[in-house]
């Protein structure tokens, strides 16, 4: 009998980072201009001169990034996510004609409404769409929840392969935060920065999976959605007033203490216990975490309470080194460590973020997972 | 044995549009007053000015639409989205208890980057989010295809089930789309409007499934990606100039020829083969029909060359009296229609657009399905 693939394999994965590398210095400088050019236009009060407010040992003491790269002008999230994805399927020797669905997490489309991320990456990458006159069948959505949206995007993967919807996907994580910088307000400018990144998940036998459904775990709370919010800009609002433009209130915003206040203890303690719970694993059993890096010392708050719950495992991450990369930030940890994925390790995904939403997968690495990592030239 | 409910039914069908209802020649009148506004600001050329010509009459004709319903100021698709939910749950019966997760369709998210809308509906709806003192597990994304959002959405809500990832996802397809009408192009001026809707998407056995994997088709192609399109505003183009918002640059444009010269001979001949041919059906197996209403005179086109190839069925609109309305076009023109979806009959449901793109769904109707319409008061 031919058994159907309804197991997920990650074939390989591949994560790319514009070469412009943009110091904590930098941000400071730059948020420094922006004060002065503000001034210009009236007073500003202590609170609001504040914001502008930020240095090297500030950012590296209370976030824990070092530097972050950006995108030249021009480019745009589809740009990073091609340079991901091409280098993963020439690094893998792989042919772009078996893919058959393509899930793009972002939050930071390339374009408003259309054209769709996923319909201009199987231009940019050649996938075939005719089989003689016959057109070739291709999946595809632009998956958006926010800090959420990679681990999000990979449980749908998950769904289309175990439901037989799909065989080989290409998963998209990129994201170019810069395009949504307020220069006026150092709680995000300090944070985000830009990468791409693309992961081929593979249909295998299910004794090979390395998922299950049990395995993964969400969550919403919108009664916290003001928390990580972008004001002006959406449906909500789309014709942002010239004064909303000059203050960035079509930029994404962050009330950071709260953010803390209320990720941490949920992420450390009943989130997190609920999703073990649900794949009948512990703390324990977890040799490899990847956390969002969203902030480093945030992220710091969240282990300690693991290993007080019995987390013996590592923790890979990208060392501070790239910023806040939302939808990329956990493929690229993953792509920045590759000799720790190896066979047999029982690994945890956490996502969490904006909406509030959190979004984890657990796996077991069953198969060598080749990683590729490309910086661009500054 | 406890048997798995891995098919999926559709529980209840909602829509709601608002009160404010546009009539062609309301449209034709705003594009004459952004004309004199644009004139004062120099010479148009002739074809420019011809971007600004409509009538009641020619909309009529070539666009097949009468009229349609924006939102008012200051709400965003997030509440056309709440209004079709309360009321499905409301005429259901049903509680937010049970619903496990949101899949939320849509081109013109509430707000930019973040927070996402799946997590303000659980808030709005009231889904609760604790047992005691144990997070409920919530699954949720945004998801967006451009005109073929919806249909995609779906597609993904099955695999969840299928997966037995999901048991009861509230599926929601809602577009503000006044918010992204350029006021200096008849193009989508005289075509876009407002609407919200909500399924319930619920697990059933298997012998009651009202679709397969097999009956679920998609198609992207890049190569046509600039046919419909927001030159700036996304990453690609984060900051538009004051002349580019001036002129709508943020705003959705579509060279409407080449749109209809490439969609219709593809959807109605090679595409609907193909996604006929992989379930096993054929055209004349199908009872009824939606198609996402994006022009009613291509749509015609589209069945003209369905019937010559054997279809015998109904077509089931929104007659048009709301526009296009993007994510929300195909259920809004079921729950208008819901005489029609009796137990038996076989339906497909055809999404198209920007990517371009194109999503497929064929199903048996095999429970009785609730609809239920609220129009906005003016």
């Amino acid at each position: 009998m031919a058994s159907v693939l309804r197991g997920m394999r990650l074939e390989g994965i591949s994560a790319y980072a514009p070469g412009h590398v943009v110091s904590n210095a930098r941000v400071a400088a730059r948020l420094r201009l922006e004060r002065m050019r503000t001034r210009r236009s009236g007073r500003l009060s202590a609170e609001e001169a504040k914001l502008f407010e930020t240095s090297d040992r500030w950012v590296r003491r209370f976030i824990g990034f070092s530097q972050r790269r950006f995108c030249p002008e021009g480019e745009g999230t589809i740009d990073l996510a091609t340079r991901a994805a091409q280098q993963l399927l020439a690094r893998l020797d792989a042919s772009p004609d078996g893919i058959d669905a393509i899930v793009f997490g972002s939050v930071t489309p390339s374009h408003l409404c259309s054209p769709p991320d996923a319909a201009m990456l199987q231009d940019r990458l050649g996938i075939p769409l005719w089989l003689g006159a016959t057109p070739r069948e291709m999946k595809g959505a632009d998956v958006s929840l926010a800090c959420s949206s990679w681990v999000t995007s990979l449980m749908l993967c998950y769904s289309l392969i175990r439901s037989d919807m799909a065989q080989r996907i290409l998963l998209i994580g990129a994201d170019r935060m810069s395009a949504t910088i307020n220069w006026r307000d150092r709680g995000f400018a300090t944070v985000l920065g830009d990468a791409g990144t693309a992961v081929l998940c593979s249909a295998v036998p299910e004794e090979e999976d390395w998922f299950s459904p049990a395995r993964f775990w969400s969550w919403l709370d919108g009664s916290c959605a003001d928390m990580i919010r972008t004001p002006a800009g959406g449906s909500a609002r789309p014709n942002p007033t010239a004064r909303e433009l000059a203050t960035g209130q079509n930029k994404l915003a962050m009330d950071g203490a709260a953010v803390r206040s209320t990720l941490v203890p949920f992420v450390g303690g009943p989130a997190v216990e609920a999703a073990l719970s649900k794949a009948g694993w512990s703390l324990a059993d977890l040799d490899l975490v990847s956390l969002h890096e969203a902030n480093r010392t945030l992220n710091a708050s969240i282990v300690d309470m693991w290993r007080k719950r019995g987390f013996a495992g590592r923790v890979l991450d990208a060392g501070g080194r790239f910023g806040n990369t939302t939808a990329a930030s956990i493929p690229l940890a993953l792509a920045l460590n590759p000799g720790h994925l190896s066979v047999g390790r029982r690994f945890g995904l956490f996502a969490f973020g904006g909406g509030l939403s959190a979004s984890f997968a657990l796996g077991t690495v069953r198969h060598p997972l080749p990683a590729f990592v490309e910086l661009g030239q500054a």
